[in-house]
């Protein structure tokens, strides 16, 4: 079977529904392209679980806020077909954005709280947009699984309680993030490092390692992991701290303790390039 | 076939999932209770659009502001299932709130603008927690058909703002106004008007039928229709006026010349009970 681009909404639904008719699980990847290995690794884990694969990319206006690199994102759709037809994707959706977002839209999906906070900060309106284009989505191609990636942490908590509170049947997978073999999570973001800035954004994971190092030998108090993890960070010219978050991975509260279901997040910005890593403390 | 009541959003799930897989179309009636004729007469509409209806009874509390009547508004549920039974409802939905809102609920779907018109005025969370909860309840029965009464004229329109906006695949479908022998919109609400008070309410018809009288003569200002409307209302001692709108029916725009899509809408307290009426003028 060969891979369908589809780029409108109605066009989209008619695939989900033939493919239901036939009693096939759909497994839906939501990107804004330029993937890289981490996208890829969302492509295969949906395909084990499902039996039509499909990738949506879309850049989507409403999780970037003026003055953000909305305009700037790196697209290749040319690349992203071909990465799309080798991993043996089904069906890429790639809508305009107009037939995304009316000239009268209205509509927004909120999660009040979690939204505000780490990424929340600096980025308000964030995760409102991601949060709307996920809900769209899923109405649209009606998956029965959707894959994130673990590298947006806030993102998969917010995707899973929305999915929670809105009863939206879908099943949300969450994948481990994908590293650089210096250990740089990929991010289609990196792109628009120099190359002192790219030689420098390893410190994000350098730091959450020495981050596990220290519980790992039996420290537990988050203030000392901070401590430890800023003064790697500060000692790295190109890096400016946004924010280094030790919380629980369920409301995103700051943790006095490390336990088990602490999330260790950290935002850095490496000139007008803010990157972000994390890891979840098993 | 007998009717089925389901209470939990598992069992409803499964109900839906099987009525699917035998290709049937559900036609869903998202009520408060305490139903009257006006909601037999969606239950009437959905019947004919479906195969399976399924009325959802549920006294959403996010759509009730503190101090609200959501503890007093009138619960009859036997009747209702008798009710329903005679109108040849496949499966009532009545979960309890636990079932719907967990305590760590904190998505909400919110329709900007047009929710902050007219009901929205007196009433600034209302509307949000109409789009939650009907949200909630296409995910949870995926309906193909949703009726909705005419009387909650910018309810009808909110919701299909969302549902355009938010690509659910579910028709939105409004049934007319069902009104008592003297015009007053039939409302489970009126039980809480005094004799004198109901026999002032039908004010909010009878003014709302001379706008369309002295429209029908040639009348097109709306402050014209404004003045006549208000003079009846102002007249009747039991009545205290909320809002009287003359907008347009897609944005809710106060409109100076009456038109072909024109909403006039009036929303009146008759002590601390609070009634709506509109017409649409064709």
């Amino acid at each position: 079977m060969t891979m369908k681009v589809i780029e409108s909404v109605t066009g989209m639904t008619v695939f989900s529904r033939q493919a239901h008719l036939q009693h096939q699980r759909i497994g839906l990847v939501p990107t804004m392209g330029y993937l890289h290995e981490g996208h890829l690794s969302l492509i295969r884990l949906a395909r084990k679980e499902s039996d039509r694969v499909v990738v949506s990319i879309f850049v989507n206006p409403s999780q970037f806020a003026p003055g953000e690199d909305f305009e700037k994102y790196p697209r290749d759709f040319e690349r992203d077909q071909s990465l799309c037809r080798q991993e043996g994707v089904d069906c890429i959706f790639h809508p305009p954005a107009a037939e995304m977002y009316s000239s009268v839209h209205r509509t927004y999906v909120i999660t009040d709280q979690l939204s505000a906070k780490l990424c929340g900060l600096s980025r308000p309106t964030h995760f409102q947009g991601v949060t709307t284009i996920v809900a769209k989505l899923f109405n649209i191609i009606q998956p029965d699984t959707a894959v994130f990636g673990q590298k947006d942490a806030q993102q998969s908590l917010i995707i899973r309680r929305m999915v929670s509170d809105l009863n939206f049947p879908v099943k949300i997978m969450v994948a481990p993030i994908v590293r650089d073999t210096d250990g740089l999570a990929l991010s289609s973001r990196n792109k628009y490092l120099s190359p002192a800035q790219r030689a420098a954004a390893p410190v994000l994971y350098q730091a959450l390692q020495e981050a596990e190092h220290l519980i790992g030998v039996g420290e537990t108090s988050s203030a000392k992991i901070r401590e430890a993890m800023m003064t790697m960070i500060k000692a790295v010219p190109e890096a400016s701290l946004d924010y280094l978050a030790i919380v629980d991975f369920q409301h995103l509260e700051p943790v006095r303790e490390i336990a088990s279901g602490t999330l260790i997040a950290v935002a850095v910005y490496f000139g007008a390039t803010r990157l972000i890593d994390n890891i979840i403390i098993v």
